[in-house]
């Protein structure tokens, strides 16, 4: 058997639940290129039945933990699940993140899960494409719960957090400043916070940290972001954490929010999509001989970055 | 006297050392538009004396606190200084960051100190393009030292720290957890790192972690950064901090490395140019009422975001 396959051949052979034929087209999508969008096309046309649930935290709060305790909550309800694990970080960081994810090996036995990393970065546009890509080929597959584990808080994480249908923020005890330092960040993606390692000192006070924040708050929807109390270790809470999540899901789609959010990410898909191939198309242009000339211009100081820009692209309307 | 002066106005007079010109200029690349260029065209033509110091590390590690103090150490040599603090969070946390600035208004009555903060979302390219026009205007200025303080180690923010000539990267005893899974990240931008807090317990364990991950790391160039503990908040360590970026910048001076990296930071700053403006217009395009249609198609599965982005380009190769 051939390692290769054609896009279409993949697809059909994922769609029928080949577990082989779903890690080989998520290969493909994370080394982006021509295969990778054929089979994103092929794949965006089958799905729709997914629902995708963001997780996302900074280092240490205890992702993977909580990741591998819902996936057992979500199995004993009888429900299929995928995990996407996505690391934004190099590959340097790999024994750390790795080292995590041997806990979700509890799971590698069971038929019913399916766990995948995914760390690119040669990708155009990086994770936050790479990431909905991922999704699409995860909900062609008939997944219907997808979750989606992502490091930290910055910019590229929140992008691919709010590619969830409903993005859980975890935190824990004695976070007050990270908390405070992160507050809009925060707000903007969490459907949910979760205080994991609630057993430890300072529980109580991060709760009322964040019901503060909450209330100080004019939040953009009905919906006000529950914070549940885990101990993920011994699956503390994780339960009442599905409930939340179920919650969110039905508010969401008895509002019409559901709907809404899913076109709004399809529109800054399509926005990224755009401003990511210009982007390159500047890299190639600013790469060219004619431009080194103007670089030297400019560290000579005879002409600033800024009209060096307009000469390249021609001109500030052109 | 009128509030608002013309840009050629404006460096003419924070050339020859008018404070409030120079506050008005940075007010002006902070808010961005035509002016912000027009000054930065100018301030550009007049700059190449200051030397950039950037300080980062995630919020609470005591930047503010090591600011300060290394603006004593800064003026007990005699040298000017000037302080750029950037905020890349939202309006939302502006309590907390202004507190911390309060501590370096110890300074606030010296005029051989200017400290500014910087919070900008709105313009082009963000806070990544608005940094180096802000240093500009300070170098135009003709401050001999910029210290450039960030918070957090997140894409942003290892981007604004690059716009350093020496980048110090300041962490605290027992993050080694956070210091393992930011490795690349750290690597790629530390000249110098700092344990500050250094009287805590677990200093000697990020010492050797920081250490370690230094020795298994092929660095880029012949420079090894330095490790130095501080307490800022004693001045503990902050004099042998300032030898190291004076040892730093010769370095960079004798190798040929300075010229280098300000050459290639103006080469990333044109590309960003180059970029953002392009992606503005992409913008413009997708907003449009044609592209409407090709949502609706996308969100009812009928295309998929890849080929109406193509369609609205004009080809894959258009």
């Amino acid at each position: 058997m051939s390692r290769r396959r054609d896009p279409a051949e993949l697809i059909d052979a994922l769609v029928t639940g080949d577990r082989r034929a779903l890690a080989r087209a998520l290969s493909a999508v994370e080394e982006g290129g021509e295969d990778a969008r054929a089979i994103g096309r092929l794949a965006h046309r089958h799905g729709g039945g997914a629902y995708t649930v963001g997780i996302t935290g900074a280092p240490g709060a205890g992702k993977s933990t909580l990741t591998s305790a819902l996936i057992g909550v979500v199995r004993g309800v009888g429900d299929e699940v995928a995990v996407l694990a996505i690391d934004p970080s190099s590959p340097f960081s790999g024994g750390a993140i790795l080292g995590d994810r041997v806990r979700m090996q509890d799971h590698a036995l069971d038929s019913g899960v399916f766990i995948r990393s995914m760390a690119t970065r040669g990708h155009l546009g990086g994770l936050s494409l790479a990431t909905p890509q991922a999704i699409r080929v995860l909900d062609a597959a008939g997944k219907p719960w997808v979750l989606v584990e992502t490091v930290g808080v910055g910019q590229v994480e929140v992008e691919v957090a709010g590619a969830a249908d409903t993005t859980v923020v975890v935190v824990n005890p004695g976070w007050g400043d990270a908390v405070q330092a992160n507050k809009a960040g925060l707000l903007e993606i969490a459907d949910i916070f979760v205080i994991n390692k609630a057993d430890r000192p300072g529980a109580s006070e991060t709760r009322r940290d964040l019901t503060n924040m909450l209330e100080m708050t004019d939040l953009a929807s009905e919906w006000v972001p529950p914070i549940i109390e885990t101990v993920a270790q011994r699956s503390e809470g994780v339960a009442e954490l599905w409930e939340a999540v179920g919650s969110h899901r039905s508010h969401l789609q008895s509002s019409g929010g559901l709907e809404a959010r899913r076109e709004g990410r399809l529109a800054d898909e399509l926005r990224t999509i755009v401003a990511r191939t210009l982007e390159l198309r500047a890299y190639e242009l600013t790469g060219s001989d004619t431009v080194a000339k103007l670089r030297d211009d400019i560290a000579a100081r005879r002409i600033d970055p800024y009209d060096a820009a307009d000469e390249i692209i021609g001109g500030p309307n052109g």
